[in-house]
């Protein structure tokens, strides 16, 4: 699928099919988050795949935003690791970008997908601890909620030129 | 170009030969950052587009590692605007999946990138400010040096199965 057309047309999904995610897929979407960018290339990332339905329904009871995870084929939990950062304080940059390439790879095979945040909110960090036993030194920056779209994908332009300063602010 | 394609072969490109980016290129890279999730579709964020020569070399003065930012033709720096968030917190989220965007819409033309961070390092963002001379309530994240690469786009697979968790840490 063409790089632009998945950069514009990839939307927040929050309604799946009851298709699974394959094997071939999931690991294409990991794969895609860790060809990301970090500082000095310390890749502080790292990834629960949650396809258990009891550990999706933990996520919604953690989450207020992740009510779609139970009805999901797939969760990854995306964490940053401190100690594998070289240059502290990247990691939210760093795993940002990963869940980003998650989200654009997963539009790319036609799955849809939302982001919900969870650091820096400690009560859905320290949930999200517990349900999936992460630990210190390890923490759970966002859950990707991954399935097969039962809702159209749709470019929406939000381009505002009020945002863009030329050589100066 | 595939956006698979794009995903794997994204990587960091420090040199640039002399030829300009275009105002229809660079909009486009505009149009994708802003194409980026945000917490709440907040879009909490302003770029500053820096193709002067002085300005540029400004910012190779404020950075340790931005020092081909006087060789490239266009700079980008990423800002998040604290006014605008709607869920406090995410702003640095928002920020790098938008940068994350720019860099791969970036690739899929052809333009090599490289992602230079400022924040959290407080004597980056002190200096960027006010060089630009940036708002308080709005914090320089990073800043993508653009240009068309005089070195070559290859693809390294990062995958690393030891990042992999399955339903449990």
């Amino acid at each position: 699928m063409d790089a632009l057309e998945v950069l514009f047309t990839r939307r927040s999904i929050r309604k799946y099919t009851d298709a699974p995610v394959s094997d071939a897929d999931l690991k294409l979407l990991l794969r895609a988050a860790m060809a990301a960018p970090s500082a000095n290339n310390a890749q502080p990332w790292q990834f629960i795949v949650v396809r258990d339905q009891a550990r999706r329904e933990a996520i919604a009871r953690c989450h207020p935003y992740a009510q779609m995870a139970p009805k999901a084929p797939l969760c990854i939990v995306v964490c940053g690791d401190l100690g594998k950062e070289k240059t502290p304080g990247f990691w939210v940059q760093d795993c940002s970008a990963a869940i980003q390439n998650i989200m654009l790879a997963a539009r790319a095979l036609g799955l849809g997908t939302v982001w919900t945040g969870v650091h820096p909110v400690e009560e859905r960090v320290t949930a999200i601890r517990q349900a999936f036993g992460i630990p210190d030194g390890v923490i759970p920056l966002g859950i990707v909620v991954v399935g097969h779209p039962a809702q159209p994908f749709s470019e929406q332009d939000r381009y505002d030129e009020h945002k863009v300063h030329y050589d100066q602010w």
